[in-house]
C-alpha cells in the first residue's frame, strides 16, 4: 500500500488543498514524506452527505453482517503488514514491540465488537405484551430496542496512533452501533491514518457497504473538525486529547441549532494511594514497580500515575528512595511531537522552579531532539492543598508524591480532587479498613479503581471503564475502553402495537435473533 | 395531614421568607389558601448539604432496603387519602377521575422501581476473571457495576401534579438508582406538593433513612431553581416543562465548573400518519378517535396529536369531516394554570389568523375563566413547509392537519420535522409498503412510534421510551417514563483485583445478590 497523501471519502480518494501537513518523526526531528493536503469545507460536507446517504442503509445491516464487516476492518488493517508497523514508529517514536500491541489490540477491539454484535444484548431488547383485558385500561403491545444515533464524528488521539485512532475504540463502537464514522485524523501520524483509513475503505467495498459508512479527513482541528462538529447530520462526537481541544469540541457542539452529545476525554493524573501495611512491606517493590508504570512509553498514557498520596514517615521515604534510584536509572525516551515534548518540559520546569515542591530525581538526559526526561517531585500535604497548579497534568513521565501528615489529611486531599480516569490503591491485608474508607470516596472521583496494580495498561473487555467525572471526560456515563462503550451511540425506541411486520427483527414473536430479551421485566435467556 | 405552605428541608419544615406563592382554582380563579413561602439560597444550600450528607449511605443501602422505601413512600401516598385528590383537583382543574389515576400511576411507578431493584439488572453487573498465564501479559480481574451520580435535582410540571411531579417518575428513578432528591416545586401546585412531599418525607423517617435524602423546595425558577442546577452538590437535573425553561436550566448545568447532565423534557407536537388504506377504512372512526385524544385533559399532555399529515382526498375530507362534527361537540374544559390557558388563547389565535390556515372547527366555549376551547385547522403542504411558526407547540386541545398532494411529499415533510416524543401512524394491512417507508424516518425524530393508537396516554412499563431527539428532550439517550428511566442517574465503575472483602456486593464471587451477570461477556441467569 502507498501513502499518497489522500483524504478518504467514501470510496474516493483526494488530495485537500487547504494547507499541507507533514509528518515528523519525533526520533530524528526529520520531515516525513509525502506531504499530506489538508481538507475544507467541502470536504467536511461530501464525508458528511455520504455518511448520511449510508446511514439508513448501515444500520439496518444484520447484526452478522455488521460483525463480519468489524471483522474484515481488524484482517485489512493485519493485511497491511509491516509497512504500517514501520509507519506508525516512524511518526510516533514509538518502539516497534509497542505499536505492535497497539496493533493487536485494535485489531482485538474491532473483533470483540463483533462478538458483541453477535450477541445482541446491547439492543436491550424488551416487551411488555399486550394485556387487552386488564382493568381499568387495556395494555398496548410495547417493545423496545436501542438503535443507531446516526454519522459520528472521531477525532483520532496522538498517544495511541492505532488504537485510538482512525480504526480505534470510537470508530469501531460507532461502527459496530451501526453509525457511520467521518474520521479526523490527528495531524501528527497522518500516514498511518492513510493507511489504516485505506485497509478501513477496502473493507467497506469488500462488504458491499455504501461507501460513506467511512471518511477520513485531514486538516486543522479548528477548521475541519470545528466544521464536522457543527454539521446537522453528525449526531455524536468521539474525542481523545486537550483539555482545551474537548471544551472547544464541547461548545461547538452545544451551541448547535440542534446539540449532540461530545464523548471527550480530556485529562486525568490518576491518584496511586500507598497505604501504611503495603508501604511497610514492601515500599521497595512499589517504587519500582511504580516507576515503571510511570515512565512506560515515555509517560504518555492517559492513565499515567501523575500524583501519589500516603502518610510520611520512614517507610514513604524508603519509597521515594527507591523510586528515585529506578528513575535515575531511566532512560530518556522520545515524546510523540515536538508539541507535546515542549508541553512536558514547560510542566517539569514549573514544577522544578515551584518552592513549594521538592524534586526527589531526575531520568537520564537523552541525545535526541524530543526526548523526554522522567521527572519525580514530592511536596506537603498542605503546599499541595493551597496550590492548584499541582493538579494539572503533565503529560508524560512526570509525578508527584504528596507526603500526608496523616491518614485523615489523605482521605480529605482525595475527596477533594477532580474527577479521574483510575485511581490506584495499594494494600495489605492490614489496610483494609483504610481501603474501605478510601473506596467510595473514589468511586465517586473516578471511573476505574485498581488495587495493587498500576494503572497504564487498560484491558478492552467487557467489565473495564476508561471515563471517570469530569473533567476527565466530559461523560461520565460512558467508557471509551470495552464493550460498554457501544452504548454511546444508541438511543432506544418503543414500538406501540406493531404489527408483526413492521416490527424490527430483534423484537418479534418467537424471537427470531435469539437474543437475550426482558418479557414483562424478566430477563430471558438466550 | 394539614397543609401549611411549608418547604421539607430533610426531616424539618420550614416557612420560606421570599415572597409568597399562592395556588389559584383555575376553574373559579379563585385564590387557595394557605399561602406558601418561597425560598432562597439558604434552603438550597440547606438541602443540598443534606442530600450531600446523605448520599453515602442512601447509595449503600441494600436494594432490598430500597425497594421497601420506595414502596413505603407510595403507601404514605396512598395514605394521604381523599385530602390529596381533592387538593390536586382543586389547584389543577382537573377532574377527580384524572387525578384518581394519575395517583394510582404514581403508585404504580414507585412500585415498579422496586421491582427493579429487586431485579438488580440495572447494576450491569460483569465480570472478566483474571487470567494469570495469559500471553504476552496477564489479565487482571475486571468487574464493573454502575453506581449512583450523586443528588438529584427534579422540578415538578405543572401538567401531572403527582406523576411529573414531587414523587413522580424523575423522584422515583433517582431514588432508586441511590441518589437524594432535591425537588423545585411547580408553583402552580403547591399544596399537592406539600403534601406528597410530607408522605415521602415520612417515608424517609419510617424506613430510617438519612433525612437529606429528600427535599422539596418553593420558589421561584430563575432563583430557587437557578441555584439548585448551579450547586456543586447536585449531579443531574430532571425537568418536564416548557423549551425556554429546559434551556435555561441546560445553559446552567453547562456553565458549571463541573458540567452536569440535564434531562429536560420540553415539546412536542406527536405527528399523526393517516396512511391511504386506514383513511378509505375508517375515516370517520378516525376522526372521532383523534379527537378523543386531542381534547383529553384539555389537550395538556406532552404527547398531544398536535399534526396530523396525510394526502389530500375525499377521504382526508371524510376525517376531517368527521373530527370537526366531534370536536364541534368537544365542551370548553378548565386548563391547569391561567398562564396555560392565556398561552393557548394566543397560539389559536395566532393559527385563526394565519391566512396559510384554515379553521376547521372549533369546540363549545365554556363559562369559566380559564376554559379552553378546543380548535382544529388545515393547511397544505406547501404552506406548511414556507411557515416554521407551524412547527410550534400549542400546548392544548388545538391541532393541525397538512394536506400533502401525494405519499412523497408526506414523507417529505415527516423528514423534515424536529424531533418528537411520539409519531402515530394509522393503517390497515394494504399500507404496509407505506409504512415500511414511514417507520425508519421515524425511528430518527422520535422516541416511540404507535400504529393505529393514539399517543395520549403513556404506559408505565419495561419497554416505554418517553422522549426523543432535540428539541422534544435535551437527551435521546433516555426516556422519564417506564423502568429504564434508571439508567438516568448512574454511570459505570470498574474495580480492577479487587479483594473480595472490598468488592461490592453485587460483584462478589458466588453471586451473593443472584443478580443476572454478564461473565466474560456471557450473560448468565439470574
Amino acid at each position: 500500500m502507498t501513502v499518497t497523501g489522500e483524504m478518504l471519502i467514501g470510496a474516493t480518494a483526494l488530495r485537500g488543498r487547504e494547507g499541507e501537513i507533514h509528518a515528523t518523526d519525533p526520533a530524528t526531528g526529520s520531515t516525513l514524506d509525502p506531504a499530506f493536503g489538508g481538507g475544507g469545507a467541502a470536504e467536511v460536507e461530501r464525508a458528511c452527505a455520504l455518511a448520511e446517504a449510508a446511514f439508513e442503509t448501515y444500520r439496518h445491516t444484520s447484526l452478522e453482517d455488521r460483525a463480519a464487516f468489524l471483522e474484515a476492518c481488524a484482517q485489512a488493517i493485519l493485511d497491511i503488514g509491516d509497512e504500517l508497523i514501520a509507519r506508525a514508529c516512524a511518526e510516533s517514536g514509538l518502539p516497534r514491540g509497542r505499536i505492535e500491541g497497539e496493533r493487536g489490540r485494535t485489531v482485538g477491539q474491532l473483533r470483540l465488537f463483533a462478538g458483541v454484535l453477535r450477541d445482541g444484548g446491547f439492543l436491550q431488547a424488551r416487551i411488555d405484551p399486550a394485556q387487552p383485558d386488564r382493568q381499568p385500561l387495556p395494555r398496548s403491545d410495547l417493545r423496545q430496542q436501542h438503535v443507531a444515533l446516526g454519522p459520528v464524528a472521531v477525532f483520532g488521539a496522538s498517544n495511541f496512533p492505532l488504537a485510538f485512532s482512525v480504526g480505534g475504540g470510537d470508530t469501531a463502537s460507532a461502527l459496530a452501533a451501526g453509525c457511520p464514522v467521518v474520521v479526523k485524523a490527528h495531524s501528527a501520524h497522518p500516514g498511518t491514518s492513510e493507511l489504516v483509513g485505506r485497509a478501513i475503505q477496502s473493507a467497506v467495498a469488500k462488504c458491499g457497504l455504501p461507501e460513506g459508512v467511512f471518511s477520513l479527513l485531514f486538516g486543522s482541528g479548528s477548521k475541519v473538525g470545528g466544521a464536522l462538529v457543527a454539521d446537522p447530520r453528525i449526531q455524536a462526537v468521539g474525542f481523545t486529547g486537550s483539555r482545551a481541544g474537548g471544551t472547544a469540541l464541547i461548545k461547538i457542539a452545544q451551541g448547535r441549532p440542534q446539540p449532540i452529545p461530545v464523548y471527550a476525554e480530556m485529562s486525568s493524573i490518576n491518584p496511586v494511594f500507598l497505604l501504611p501495611a503495603a508501604l511497610a512491606k514492601r515500599a521497595d517493590a512499589m517504587g519500582k514497580g511504580f516507576v515503571g508504570s510511570l515512565t512506560m512509553g515515555a509517560g504518555q498514557f492517559c492513565t499515567n500515575p501523575g500524583l501519589v498520596l500516603a502518610v510520611e514517615g520512614a517507610d514513604l521515604d524508603g519509597f521515594l528512595a527507591s523510586a528515585g534510584t529506578a528513575l535515575r536509572a531511566a532512560g530518556a525516551q522520545t515524546m510523540l511531537t515536538p508539541g507535546i515534548h515542549a508541553a512536558y518540559v514547560e510542566g517539569v520546569s514549573r514544577l522544578s522552579s515551584n518552592n513549594r515542591v521538592q524534586t526527589i530525581a531526575e531520568g537520564i538526559d537523552g541525545p535526541g531532539p524530543f526526548q523526554g526526561r522522567a521527572a519525580l517531585f514530592s511536596t506537603t500535604a498542605a503546599h499541595f492543598a493551597e496550590d492548584e497548579t499541582l493538579l494539572d497534568e503533565v503529560f508524560g513521565a512526570s509525578s508527584l508524591v504528596v507526603r500526608c501528615p496523616d491518614a485523615e489529611t489523605m482521605l480529605r486531599l482525595a475527596h477533594e480532587l477532580e474527577g479521574q480516569l483510575t485511581a490506584t490503591i495499594q494494600m495489605e491485608p492490614e489496610d483494609l479498613e483504610a481501603a474501605r474508607q478510601l473506596v467510595p470516596v473514589l468511586e465517586r472521583k473516578v471511573g476505574r479503581i485498581l488495587v495493587n496494580g498500576y494503572p497504564t495498561g487498560v484491558e478492552v473487555g467487557h467489565a473495564m471503564v476508561h471515563g471517570g467525572p469530569w473533567p476527565s471526560t466530559s461523560d461520565s456515563r460512558t467508557t471509551s475502553v470495552g464493550s460498554l462503550a457501544i452504548d454511546r451511540f444508541l438511543r432506544p425506541v418503543c414500538y406501540q402495537d406493531f404489527p408483526q411486520a413492521l416490527l424490527p427483527e430483534a423484537l418479534r414473536d418467537g424471537n427470531p435473533l435469539g437474543l437475550a430479551r426482558r418479557v414483562d421485566g424478566v430477563l430471558g435467556q438466550k
